[in-house]
């Protein structure tokens, strides 16, 4: 099977990546490298709309995260990977996309009040973030992109970039496909204090982390309140923050007995969290020596992320010479 | 004396120049060639902003500027002459200063909202025409220009470029001069009807015109309206449009003698302007041959405007090299 259809998806760089990452974003590019047509960006563009004051980080960040996406398993002979900003034409299409994209478009976006409140200390009201779904729609279109992986709150950009692509078509000539949305499910994902898992809230367990620190987090974390004893009874899938996790890194069956035993208070969190520890560990060790065999080569992540640019820009080339000639004729 | 300081200036492809352009733009650009490292532009993105729904004949509109601008002596081996869509890089520095950019300073931009009034049968609220003074800012700092020529009503704009370049100075690394403005003189010059010269109006006496028809446009001026027959004294100064053009293209002393004239009723107006035809077609003479000739080599007008994109993106790329570096270290 040729994998004709293609696939749009990037992270801004924020360093090293955690869990919820993985199984949130990762697992899925995962799979659809397999599929698909995949392109993988690092969209350093995009985190100056939220991040323009200090941006000096970003390089770094970029390698970290880059690194992560290579040792879980995506794969440079599959997709292809690059970072935004080494592909000039993507300002160049959303400078064209400007010109019809109507300002009203943008600030019905609910996110952008939204996000604007959320982070006023940061005087976010700048023009490119006003307009960051028209680089989005850049992104997307520039790989003339048939699905787009998103979350239900992402849904309203992806219709912009739908707008944009129909509008584009509409005035000149058809050149974009309109891209759909590929809704993924995402398992729950908590951090070790029962909030949403999150680099900055500091209760993240990293892709990368250490197997001692691995044990130290999963043994900090929140079991059921209502058990301060081993010889209270539990109810993990309602109570048990750590319980998010024996999901994930368990075989069901066993997953199924210490549902039983915590219920029937037979097994001690500690215990339970130490089996837990365990189990995260072995998913990782891989992972951790893919990762330090790759920081190893001397220059990996650059060559690969060059190739991938290569191979970017030559498709955002050839879409961008039928704009122009969409456009000017 | 080495040209050291630089100036940009740039004008939107609208085809076939008039004589307005020629006084009001043109003769100054031929000063500035001599004192300045100049580099002229052809704005055609730019034409985006209020042109998006036809911009089909932009690249003709360029190609007979272009033939313009050479025509009256805008010298490529003097000036750098190149289209402002040939350099992809000033659509990178447009995204990244729409980063630092607030929506608040292209809101308050006088000419936004009143150009959308003028204007609004045209859907002119796109994202791109909010943020037209922000690709305006990446032009003129992209060639790290010293001076800038600007009418009176574009102060504001160049104010804009000035803050982001301040902005950008501040936020990273001293990068760009901050641009001064050059205030130049304009002689005030009407349409036949008396009406600001415009294509628009139909009342522009062209660069490229051919002489019949230059005589005819002068014939038909408007002139003293309160001097129906010649035997009535007429006052050019005050109620004569084509007296314009005879201060333009008569020597100062024959300007005298026909005010002289005119106010002691002592020459028609049928003579009068067949002598103010005569005056234009002999200064524009010169210029149609060079014009002709230049049309007469196949491809001339592409080869300058290809070698001047050279010139220009060698400048513009080093520029962006110090502004990554300056972002992103
Ligand atoms: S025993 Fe295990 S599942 Fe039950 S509350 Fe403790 S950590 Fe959670
Ligand atoms: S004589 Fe000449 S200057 Fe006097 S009104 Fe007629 S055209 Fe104008």
């Amino acid at each position: 099977m040729t994998r004709e259809k293609r696939i749009l998806s990037g992270m801004r760089p924020s360093g090293k990546l955690h869990l919820g990452h993985l199984h949130g974003v990762l697992s899925n590019w995962k799979r659809l490298q397999d599929e698909y047509q995949c392109f993988f960006f690092v969209a350093d563009w995009h985190a100056l709309t939220t991040n323009y004051e200090s941006p000096g980080g970003i390089p770094d960040f970029t390698e970290d995260m880059v690194l992560d996406w290579l040792s879980v398993g995506i794969d440079p002979d599959k997709a292809t990977i690059f970072v935004q900003s080494d592909i000039k034409e993507h300002a160049e299409l959303h400078l064209l996309f400007s010109m019809i994209t109507p300002v009203s478009w943008l600030e019905r976006n609910p996110t952008y009040k939204e996000q604007q409140q959320e982070l006023k200390q940061k005087d976010l009201a700048t023009y490119g973030f006003l307009g960051y779904p028209v680089l989005q729609a850049a992104d997307i279109l520039i790989y003339k992109a048939h699905k787009v992986p998103v979350g239900v709150d992402q849904l309203p950009h992806l219709e912009l970039t739908r707008e944009i692509a129909r509008r584009f078509n509409y005035l000149y000539k058809e050149t974009f496909p309109v891209p759909e949305p590929l809704l993924a499910e995402v398992p729950k994902l908590p951090g070790i204090d029962g909030r949403k898992m999150s680099k900055s809230y500091g209760n993240a367990i990293f892709i990368s982390e250490e197997p001692d620190s691995v044990r130290k987090k999963v043994g900090s974390m929140v079991t059921d309140v209502e058990r301060p004893r081993k010889q209270d009874p539990g109810d993990p899938e309602k109570r048990c923050v750590a319980f998010n996790l024996h999901k994930l890194y368990l075989p069901e069956e066993r997953v199924r007995e210490i549902v039983e035993d915590c219920k029937g208070a037979r097994i001690g969190c500690v215990q339970c969290k130490r089996e837990l520890a365990d189990a995260v560990n072995a998913f990782l060790e891989p992972i951790r020596e893919r990762r330090k065999a790759l920081q190893d080569e001397q220059g990996k992540v650059q060559d690969i992320l060059r190739e991938g640019a290569k191979k970017a820009r030559a498709f955002a080339i050839s879409t961008m010479e039928e704009v122009r000639s969409a456009l000017w004729k």
